[in-house]
């Protein structure tokens, strides 16, 4: 099972020096077809601005990252919780006017203060609950990714794939899936049943590679497709045989590939992803 | 439900300065019953010696550190392999002379060169199926202990409870069981029902705590008790429900902590494990 370059997204976390302008013009240069989207970068050139400019360069925006957080507000403090939403309900709006194909959840750590993780995962859900309606209304699908277990303190309580595809059952499959990303579940025992079961919820499917040693800061222990000790094949099949047919992003966190003249890193980052996911 | 401290154990490596007899002196001068071993402190004194001075100073032995390490050797090292298994007897020996409760083991990452979490996983079966015969005839309990799946591609593929239940459930319940440390599998959403289906086969309990930020040497983020964000009365909750009444050992791998002069260490480990595990 093969995935070609046609089905490239370039996320662009993974040139992360560049605004989105430059980032597009990224794409246009090195025949990369879709492109994934962060909500500062879009803010810096303002929402109509950003949704011509990949629309004017004939790009797809394979998903834009990101709403979540859903924790960060605990019950005591309804403001702090409305606030939340009413960022997530923004989040969704601009998905929408982008044309992206999923809006990837980063669901929250434990609640400030606390040790509950089921206290936690309860507010997940209740959150996502409050934003469906919207995002039906607004043809929005919500992702939700399952996170690393090393950032389930800070950033998610949701660590594994099972929990996301759990998640995304207690909601129409239409409105919310999960997104599927090898830095994060590569190394899960029930990873090819889990996917199984997320078949028709999978939104997004992001691939980097897990590269020892982990470096200082562990968000930025991602690698190039192929730098690392992440087995590609049977994933990519796993989420092709559960019905996944959209772009494949190419997100990566890491200072060294940042600090790289960006045509170099579309270069790598296409040659990687033919050679690898291509491979039969 | 409360565990009190006459079921604490000091695993040696939270005094990590310290040789095996200082170690064992530290727990008679702080009213600590036992001690988890390492082996590398017993052979500093040799085995004899070091069975000698716990029993001397009444100390239980709750568990030996450790072996295991099944994958470093690939399938095409038939000697480095046997020089494994060799090793693994060895720690065996060790363990049944030591007294111990459990030889704790860490399985090993990847094969070297190879990105296939499968056969490592095969690998770590059947080398523990190897093994099976000589822990029965010794009377030792081996102890497959799941890491936190940050440590899946170098040091441990078992990267959940889940798994280490299924691996351990190939095996008679009397001679292969699981280890259950906090650190590595706190985040896990199943964790609950994967203590349960634990019942009879936990060998040992190990706590200490995440904290946040991690350091550079994520094998080095461990906390006191109390110092992170890990909920200890549930989950000691569930592994006294899945029929545990053994010692609880104290396992913290923090620069920090080995810093500190052992007698605080051994105070603070104490105070902590009465005010948390001890609470009602």
């Amino acid at each position: 099972m093969t995935i070609g370059v046609e089905r490239l997204s370039l996320n662009q976390a993974t040139v992360k020096p560049l605004g989105l302008a430059d980032a597009v013009a990224l794409c246009a240069r090195h025949d990369i077809p879709a492109i994934g989207l962060w909500r500062d970068r879009v803010a810096e050139i303002g929402l109509a601005g950003a949704a011509a400019a990949v629309r004017r360069a004939g790009l797809h925006v394979s998903s834009l990252c990101r709403g979540g957080f859903f924790t960060r507000a605990g019950w005591e403090d309804p403001s702090g919780r409305e606030a939340m939403l009413a960022d997530n309900r923004a989040a969704m709006r601009e998905a929408a006017e982008l044309g992206a194909d999923a809006l990837v959840l980063v669901c929250g750590g434990l609640v400030p203060g606390s040790r509950d993780l089921a206290l936690a995962r309860r507010m997940v859900a209740d959150a996502i609950g409050e934003l469906v309606p919207e995002a039906r209304r607004l043809g929005v699908r919500l992702g939700v990714e399952a996170l690393h277990p090393m950032f389930c303190a800070d950033r998610c309580v949701i660590a594994s794939l099972g929990e996301a595809v759990d998640l995304a059952c207690l909601f129409p499959a239409g409105v919310v899936g999960v997104v599927v990303d090898t830095y994060h579940v590569w190394w899960d025992a029930r990873l090819a049943e889990e996917i199984a079961r997320a078949a028709g919820r999978i939104v997004s499917y992001q691939v980097c590679d897990w590269v020892l040693p982990l470096p200082a800061d562990t968000l930025l222990g991602r690698g190039h497709v192929g730098d690392g000790v992440i087995d590609f094949g049977p994933i990519s099949a796993a989420v092709t045989a559960a019905g996944y047919d959209g772009y494949v992003e190419v997100e990566i966190f890491n200072a060294d590939v940042w600090a790289a003249p960006a045509d170099q890193t579309a270069r790598t980052v296409r040659e990687r992803f033919a050679a690898i996911l291509g491979a039969a």
